[in-house]
Formats: structure tokens, C-alpha cells, sequence
């Protein structure tokens, strides 16, 4: 039987061995419900870069530039982390560099593995039937934030699992846990996420209506996977 | 307000600091479960060391000797890591020597807190109300399995969380996500924790009765502290 595994935070990815698994990145809010939106709205590619300099330099070469650090815009670049910047006419076709405080670290990180795909609520159903044609493992990689798990990660991870168990089997606590959390806050994922702190964070940004999208399951019928050092939409 | 942290694996402390801080190390299944059953016996010092060798020192020093490995006792040594061990008139006034896969470790990585307390389900309540009277904000360390979160150890500082969320803030997303385990989960621990990994692995060893006697609540009113080198019981 396939597995499925759960790795809280890239800080914790060193004990994980992901060459024969396919990793799944979350960063639910925003970067990786972003990336899915991008990709429903019609992007060519997103390639993920460590940092804002890095950013700028593809946008000197024609990309479209989108840079968040602690959940802020940053100046001069076209788009910001807001799943909303990307429902736009003038993206369609479009190459995009994105960086972010920790979604691209984490998709980074994953370059070991035998498929990198991104994950948020959004594209759930089409992540969970991808993965279920593919003979390998999975691992979801929550982005976390600078290091410490989140809640937000860790549910979409356990919203994955939920839909996977019936044919994989659960590798590690974490995904019981995962899985467990979900199983808690699913019928109400607002109010159970209402005091976490990523949740405060993006609150006091007044960032509301973001939160809301982001949480909503099954949108967008597409996985975007990592191809060299670009995210790409997967024909499924 | 005082704040409450969680740190799910002794591999994530690095993104925490301790220095202000009283740490309260979780190894629930059972080397802290072990060290409160000792103290509550009436040993009189135990000394968390790394290693099987340096254990077997202290043993040739006069100490009685406890060490475990992979859920097993090693050959040659006076007790072994079942807490049953410790129920024994023998051990009263004796010092110890103990080392464990996961505690022992999280005990010595402690050492730059404030205070290092140990914690398991029998000696929660006389914990929490230690804690009460402290004006330092507190860390719960779980040991987990080799760098891995364990559900049994978040489930400790689910509970420890639940006895002091009057008092304490509520300082990360960890926290939430370990009281809201224990709150799906404290009405019928040994069943909620029945699919984990590592009561997986500890009824594979026919352990069962340990585990039964770990998530007992409240047993013992004992509060062991890192004192230099070596855990006492602390008059509270």
C-alpha cells in the first residue's frame, strides 16, 4: 500500500527521505492558493525564487514580478501575494517570478523528490485524484512560518489525507494528527482557524476577504507541478 | 500575561528561546512517566545522561543503572524503562542514572531555561499548579520519536495547556494545535491513541499495561527539577 506522509515544517524536512515520494507544498495562506489561482486564470509559468533581488532580476528579463515578505507587498513589483492580483486578463500567457517569506523556500527544498506539486484547498480534488494514478508515496510539506508549524498547513494537509485514506496508509503521527485537526474543524474552517496566529497576522493586514477564499475547497481544477526550475499546469 | 509555547520535537528548538522560561520535558511513553513513578518511590536523584557508556559509569560510581534503546532495556543494568520497575522499596533514597532514546535528550538540550521540570500525565495536576505560582512563561518540550512529533507527548501539553489556558497566553499556532488533540481526544485517551506509531511500536513489545498506567491523570504529587546535573524532587 502507497503512504502517505506529513512533514509540519521544512525545518523538520531533514528526517524525511522524499527520492521516491511525491511532495506536496502547502502554503494555504497565500503563496501556494496564489500559485493555483494563477494557474486557473490562465499563467504560463511561475518559476519560485529565494529571494526579492532574485525576483527583480526576472523581471528585468520580461517576467511578471510578485514578492511578499511578512505578508506585505513588496514596492515596484506588479503583483502581490493576493490570490485576487491574479484574476486578471493581462496574466493570461504570462511567466511570473514569486517570491514569498515561505512557500517558495519550501518548493525549493523539494527539488529531491520525484514530482513537486502545489497544494492549497482550492485545488484539492484535483491534487488527491492526481495523486491516486501515481504509484508513489506522498509527503505534504506544510510551509509553516519561519520554521514553526501552522495551523492553516496542517489542515489542508489533513484536508489531503482525508481524502486519501482509503488508499494509503498513514506513516507517522503527524498525519494522524493532521488528519485528526481536520476531522475537528472541517464543517467550520473560519471559525475553527479564527485564533491562529497566522490568521491574527493576516487580520491586522485586514486581509479578510483572502482568508476566506483561500478556505474554499475544490475551485480550480489544476496541478501546477515543478518542471526544472519552473511551476507549470499538469495536462490531468 | 504569561504566554504558554509548545516546541513538538526537540528539532524545532532551535527557533525557540528558553532563556526566560520554565521548560517542562514531555516523554510520556515512558522515560518521564519513569522519572515521576521513581521520584513518587522515593529516589533521590536522577542524573539524565546521553549515552549507554556514560551510564554504565555512574553505575560503576554506586548509581543504579537505567537504560533503554529503541523501546528495549539494555543488558547488564538494574532497571529498565517499564515505570513498574521503579515501584520497588529498594529504590528509596537511591540515586539513578537513566538514559533514554528521546528524554534524556530533551533534558540536557534544556539546560539554558530558567528551570527544567519534568512532565507526564501522572503528576499533571501538581505541574500546572507549580507553574501557577511562577512568574516565568512557560515551554512544554515534547521528546517525540528521534526528531519526529509523537501524539502522546503533543497530547501532554494538550492537557498541561488545558489546566493553565486561565492564566497563560496562548503564544503559537502549536499550541492550539495540541490542546485541541487533547481536547478531541482526553474523554478516551488509550482509544485515541490506539492507531499512533509509537504505541504501535510498544505493543509490539507487549507493553500494554505501561501504557494503560502513563495516561493516568493526577497520580503523584511530585515536581522533579533539573538540579546542576541531576533531577530532584522539588518540595512544592
Amino acid at each position: 500500500m502507497k503512504q502517505i506522509d506529513v512533514c509540519l515544517t521544512p525545518d523538520l524536512l531533514h528526517l524525511h527521505t522524499i527520492e521516491n515520494t511525491i511532495v506536496v507544498v502547502a502554503d494555504v495562506f497565500r503563496a501556494t492558493s496564489c500559485m493555483v489561482t494563477a494557474f486557473a486564470y490562465g499563467v504560463k509559468s511561475i518559476i519560485p525564487v529565494a529571494t526579492v533581488d532574485e525576483c527583480r532580476q526576472w523581471q528585468e528579463r520580461g517576467f511578471l514580478a510578485a514578492a511578499e515578505r511578512n505578508a506585505r507587498k513588496v514596492e515596484g513589483f506588479e503583483l502581490d501575494n493576493s490570490p485576487f492580483t491574479y484574476m486578471d486578463e493581462q496574466i493570461r500567457g504570462a511567466d511570473v517570478a514569486m517570491t514569498t517569506t515561505n512557500g517558495t523556500l519550501a518548493i525549493t527544498r523539494s527539488r529531491g523528490a520525484v514530482k513537486v506539486l502545489v497544494g492549497s484547498f482550492l485545488n484539492l480534488d484535483a491534487i488527491a485524484r492526481y495523486l491516486k494514478t501515481e504509484p508513489y508515496d506522498v509527503m505534504v510539506l506544510c510551509a509553516g512560518w519561519k520554521g514553526r508549524v501552522n495551523m492553516e498547513d496542517t489542515l489542508f494537509a489533513g484536508a489531503l489525507i482525508d481524502r486519501l485514506k482509503e488508499s494509503y496508509a498513514m506513516a507517522e503521527d503527524s498525519v494522524i494528527m493532521a488528519w485528526r485537526l481536520y476531522g475537528q474543524g472541517k464543517d467550520n474552517l473560519p471559525s475553527y482557524l479564527s485564533n491562529s496566529s497566522h490568521i491574527r497576522r493576516l487580520q491586522r493586514l485586514g486581509i479578510q476577504k483572502d482568508i476566506t477564499y483561500c478556505l474554499q475547497h475544490d475551485l480550480y481544477d489544476v496541478v501546477p507541478v515543478l518542471r526544472g526550475n519552473a511551476l507549470v499546469s499538469m495536462e490531468v
